[in-house]
């Protein structure tokens, strides 16, 4: 991993960067950021990679689309590194964040300490039931879904969180999408059908769930235990047995 | 993509399916169980793909792991997918979950009616502060985390999700891990160490907002519009020189 690569670029403005090293560049940034609060002036790629929880030679390559960013044996200028980072994730103002759909869920996004100081700012809640507009939610008044086109103009909102009920989800994306909005985090368990140049990232509490009973599932059938996981076993090998001969 | 594979397996009792087929099986479960209510037997890879909100030609390749599971020119029977997604990803028993820490998004994801309708049960909520022990929250009782032993053996949980503050974390990681809990949903700001064996999966708000942070900035930079694009685009042109010229 000796070589030094500039990225690809996408035109001859921007790093055309692969949607993986896009999804780790924030856990770098936040490793950096800890270790730049500890004191710490350079870091090894190794050292970096245990604290991005990610293999090193991976963290290499993806900081190679970057440019030349670290010195071979000195390792990375942690503050320089920041502000690449920081650069290339469009962090370098603070971005107004809207959230629509004040249930549960958006309550505690709402509440979320995380957000200010990683680069947002919730500048507006929204809600469908007049019952809960006028409501106050950590310093923001809820305003009605009917004022999105307005609220989104005045505070220069392009990135919008959709907290709502799955039902509803479609036609709040299209709203956001009428007012000018073109990134949503989408809560709602459901596909949104979105324009060309709209980016929609999905969290789905019950698929990450899913996914890790696939693991579970895994486990059990590898390692034969008595009782629950001799079981699960018995299922594999059913499930083995059609994989292979239906 | 007219080949007919049967999935690589590993061991001869279970599946070894890529992680990313793994992350998108729920996906096509959950497209199918609706296809299913709308009284559809059988579905197109085209038609399968649209609604889960793949390419067809990767939901192909995905379900091709699967075994033999679609026939040319009549496309997939619902139920029978349905079935074999299930039996893969460990459904076919309703999962016992606990969540640990019952602070705003806690209670949103005690609250949250995703799970019960996707295979899992939340069986057990716990908190460090006794000021919230003994407090109810969709019918469950909230523990305090010194009972997790007792809970998770009587209970037979083996996923837990952590919903602590990014301190507390490492250590509720480790107490889950102690008392037999081997799959872990993180929504704290941190990465755990957890010993081999335990997977653990992140969902950190933060970061989903900063890779569409990423997306905005690269589009206001390949869209050279005037005002706050154009602002954005000069910013890209003098890291992009920084990229290559650095």
């Amino acid at each position: 991993m000796s070589q030094q690569r500039t990225g690809p670029t996408d035109g001859p403005d921007f790093p055309d960067l692969p949607e993986a090293t896009v999804a780790r560049l924030p856990e770098y940034l936040r490793a950096l950021h800890h270790l730049a609060e500890e004191g710490h002036d350079t870091v090894s790629s190794e050292g970096l990679a245990a604290a991005a929880g990610v293999n090193s030679a991976k963290l290499r390559k993806d900081l190679s689309h970057l440019g030349r960013t670290g010195t071979r044996g000195v390792g990375y200028d942690v503050t320089l590194l920041i502000d690449q980072i920081e650069q290339v994730l469009g962090l370098t103002h603070r971005r107004a964040v809207a959230l629509v759909g004040v249930g549960n869920l958006g309550h505690a996004l709402a509440g979320y300490a995380g957000f200010g100081s990683r680069g947002f700012r919730i500048a507006a809640l929204f809600d469908a039931d007049h019952g809960r507009v006028g409501e106050h939610i950590n310093g923001l008044v809820v305003r009605h879904i009917d004022d999105l086109p307005e609220v989104v103009d005045e505070e220069s909102i392009s990135i919008a969180v959709i907290a709502t009920p799955a039902h509803a989800a479609q036609n709040v994306a299209d709203r956001l999408v009428a007012a000018g909005v073109t990134s949503v985090l989408n809560f709602a368990p459901c596909v949104l059908n979105v324009p060309e140049g709209v980016d929609v990232r999905k969290v789905d509490l019950a698929i990450e769930l899913q996914i890790l009973s696939f693991h579970e599932h895994r486990k059990s059938a590898l390692t034969a235990l008595p009782g629950r996981a001799g079981q699960d076993l018995q299922r594999a090998d059913r499930l083995g047995a059609e994989a292979v001969g239906s």
